[in-house]
């Protein structure tokens, strides 16, 4: 095969594999669907997200590398899994993570493979603005499934409304006003009943 | 509410909508499961095959808006569903597709939303380089569907290889290397007596 062909079919490889992601079970259900997403239509999700409320980006972004930088964000799980919000992020599984990411863009010529890596790192250190704000648009969808979703998995991991700020702050780090948005809408679910307060959970 | 606030609220509204993209199906079977692909999952897929792919492109592409492209261009389905991609693409359904994409548009705050709908009509179009590029790449997974999926959706539809060869012509005109290589694939297929041949057809 010559040299083109050859790269191309690196390429093709990569594209049946990174499939797999359509087979990671996230903890949410779309609005309306009575299953989990999983974490490839969660992707094309925030991309189009992203790139709708970059408008609303506390800093300037520039929206094509962070669309970039989430069209890649997930690839990781492929060999780590899904892990859930609420438990802590593990250095064993980020690094379980970054080396399925690895094994992954390693199918790819290196040409074409160049940069993601350092990409896919920048997110998960979320130091940059780019990163900030593509890690605040990441926590949206899944606040909007349990808004708009009778709090399924809110309830059903018996989550508290002081739980849900203290992991999603990160979007008032990347869009305030979208934050002070959904904090309004946090209050209400926790009026609601969708959220349980730390109080009354102290008390029972 | 505050007018950015009314505003964001609009973009939620969006995404909330957008999601049902993930309850229309497909007609093949991601590679490996036996569930039809939904068009957010492959809408992810085919903007990542397409940023692997473009430096193999025929003339130079605009990747990053041959990814907004991509993030769009299923959105009309929502309202029209997929339709089967070896029926004629009909005028009617074409024509419900642009509804629907304005429709969605429509719940976006207009500065946001300015440009999208033309992204839309010039990949449905595919005159330019970026949306021929575009349309090129659309065709790739669902042929990589079957090639690594013992030809599921062609044994079901009874397709034949010069159907196939027909449909994906459009793959040589985006990225004519990358043609020739999924000929010699469809070629083995064909061997492998997962396409019918035009000729064994007509002799039934
Ligand atoms: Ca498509």
């Amino acid at each position: 095969m010559s040299q083109p062909l050859h790269a191309i079919q690196q390429v093709l490889d990569f594209i049946v594999e990174i499939e797999k992601l359509k087979d990671v079970h996230r903890k949410t259900r779309p609005v309306g669907l009575e299953r989990f997403e999983n974490s490839a239509e969660h992707s094309w999700h925030v991309c189009l997200s992203a790139l709708m409320l970059h408008p609303y980006a506390d800093k300037p972004v520039n929206i094509d590398r962070v669309i970039k930088m989430l069209l890649i964000h997930d690839l990781g799980e492929i060999d780590a899994g899904d892990t859930i919000i609420y438990a802590s992020e593990t250095p064993e599984n980020k690094q379980a993570e970054e080396q399925g990411v690895k094994r992954l863009l390693a199918l790819l010529p290196s040409s074409v493979a160049e940069g993601y890596l350092a990409l896919w790192q920048e997110f998960e250190a979320g130091d940059s603005d780019d990163a900030r704000f593509a890690r605040a648009i990441d926590r949206v969808p899944p606040l909007l499934h349990n808004l708009n979703g009778d709090g399924h998995s809110w309830r059903k991991h018996d989550v508290s409304k002081e739980m849900v700020l203290r992991v999603n702050s990160r979007i008032g780090e990347g869009v305030p006003a979208l934050w002070q948005l959904l904090q309004r809408q946090l209050d209400q679910a926790e009026q609601d009943g969708l959220l349980r307060s730390e109080q009354s959970r102290s008390h029972e």
